[in-house]
C-alpha cells in the first residue's frame, strides 16, 4: 500500500483524488489547500490541513498547484523524506531539487470540473532519479492507469508544446468554424460529426496520411475563393500561414 | 420510390452508392464513368456506363466528382427532365444553370476510402430551385440520413470554409504535434487520449467554452519557451499566430 498526501484542490487534484478512493492499495492520508472552502469537498472523505499547518508523513506527496507555484509549495516539503512529485506538463523534475527524493506525475489529458474521466485511458508520464522512486512511481501510475511511460524533462517539455498543438490550437479551429457558422446562419451542429471523424480517423492513420483539402491538393482556386471570403483580419492570416505551410510540407511549389 | 443515375466513381460516389443499395425505396439504375475500370466495382451490382455512351432516364442525376468537372458533367444532362443535383460544398447550385431541374445534395463528411460510413449520422445539406424538387431531394436524404438540412448556396460556401478549420486544419495540428514528437523522440501515441477528448468536449460544449492553454491564461512564460523551442520557422509563425488570435480573442492585452 501507498500512502499519498495530495497538495492542491483544482481540477487535476480533484481527478487524482476521485480515482485514488477506488484502489484500497492507495490511500490518501491528506489534502493540502490554501483555503479552506477549497478543502471542502475532501474534507468529507479524508484528512485535510492548510499549506500553513502541519503536513502528514506520507510515502508520496503529490503537488498539483499551478506551475508557477510549485516550486514554493516544495520548499515546505524540504525536510520530507518520501517522494516528492510534480503533476506539470511543462516544469523541470529539477524545480523539485531542494527536496531529497524528487520525480514527476504528469497525467496528460485536459480536466473539465465535472466532467468524470476513466484514468485507465490516460497516459501518465512518470520520471524520477532512481530506481527506487521510479518503481514506486510506476506502482502508483499502473494502479490506475494501462498507459504509463517514462519521458525525461527534455521530453516532457516537447510532449507539453506538441499538447498545445493537438488540444488548444484544434480547439481554436473549432471555435473560428464555429464563429464562421454564426456570421452566416449556419448551425454549428452540422459540423459535429465532421469534428468527430477527423480525430477518430487519428486513432488508425497516422495524421501525415489523413491531410485533405484545398492546401494538400494545391487548389489555388478555392483557397483564394476563401481568403476573399473570409471576415477579420486574424482569421485570414491564419488561412494563409496554415495553408502555405500544408502546400509547403506536400511538396508543392508556392 | 427514386431512380437514380449516379455519375462520378470516387470516394463520395462509392459511399453513396453502397448506402443506396440498402433502402428499396432506392434504384439506382446505372453509375456513369469515365475509364470502364474505375466502373469495375459498381458494374457487378447495377448497369453502367461511360460519359461517352448513353446515360439512362432517371428521377435524380447525382453529379459526384470533382469540382472542376461538374459543368462539363452536366452539360451532358441539359436534355433531362429529371433533377439534376451535384454533391459538392463549394461550387454553387447554378453552376448546373444549364439544366432544366437542379439542386445539391452535399454530404458534410470526410470520406476515406474503405473506411465503412455510417450515413444516419452524416448530415446532408440540400439545396432547389422549387419546392417540388426540395421535397424530391428531401426524401433522398432522409431515407439515408437522420440529419438533414435546407443550406442555401451562399452558407454552403461558408460552411464548406468552416469545414476547412475543423477538419483540415485541425489535422494539420494534429500533424505538427507528430512530428515535435517524432523530433524528440517521444511517442505520438501518448497524445491520441488527448486528441480524442478535445474532439469528444465539443459534444457538449461551445468550443469558446472549451478553450485551455497558455494563450487562453495570458501565459506570457510558458508561450516564448515554446517559441524558443520549436524548430522550423513555420511551426514558430504558426505558434506566435494562433497565439496571439486566442489572446486577443479572450481580452488579454498584446
Amino acid at each position: 500500500m501507498i500512502s499519498i498526501v495530495l497538495i492542491g484542490t483544482g481540477n487535476i487534484a480533484t481527478h487524482l483524488f476521485d480515482t485514488f478512493l477506488q484502489y484500497d492499495m492507495l490511500n490518501v492520508l491528506q489534502v493540502v489547500g490554501r483555503q479552506k472552502e477549497t478543502l471542502n469537498y475532501f474534507s468529507q472523505k479524508t484528512d485535510t490541513c492548510l499549506l500553513t499547518e502541519t503536513i502528514t508523513t506520507a510515502d508520496v506527496y503529490i503537488i498539483a498547484v499551478s506551475d508557477d507555484a510549485i516550486t514554493e509549495v516544495s520548499s515546505k516539503l524540504k525536510d520530507v523524506n518520501g517522494l516528492v512529485v510534480h503533476t506539470s506538463g511543462s516544469v523541470p523534475m529539477l524545480a523539485l531539487a531542494n527536496c531529497k527524493n524528487i520525480g514527476v506525475y504528469y497525467p496528460l489529458q485536459t480536466f473539465s470540473k465535472g466532467k468524470k474521466v476513466n484514468f485507465r485511458t490516460i497516459p501518465i508520464c512518470i520520471e524520477a532519479e532512481n530506481d527506487e522512486n521510479l518503481k514506486s512511481l510506476s506502482f502508483l501510475a499502473e494502479t490506475i492507469s494501462d498507459k504509463v511511460y517514462h519521458i525525461s524533462t527534455e521530453q516532457r517539455r516537447h510532449l507539453h508544446l506538441a499538447a498545445v498543438f493537438v488540444n488548444n490550437f484544434t480547439n481554436y479551429m473549432y471555435t473560428i468554424g464555429n464563429e464562421i457558422c454564426d456570421e452566416h446562419q449556419v448551425p454549428f451542429d452540422i459540423l459535429r460529426p465532421l469534428i468527430k471523424e477527423t480525430s477518430d480517423k487519428i486513432a488508425t492513420l497516422a495524421p501525415k496520411e489523413a491531410q485533405t483539402g484545398p492546401a494538400r491538393r494545391n487548389d489555388v482556386a478555392t483557397m483564394q475563393r476563401h481568403l476573399d471570403q473570409i471576415n477579420g483580419k486574424n482569421k485570414k492570416q491564419i488561412y494563409k500561414i496554415l495553408s502555405e505551410s500544408i502546400q509547403e510540407k506536400y511538396g508543392k511549389k508556392l
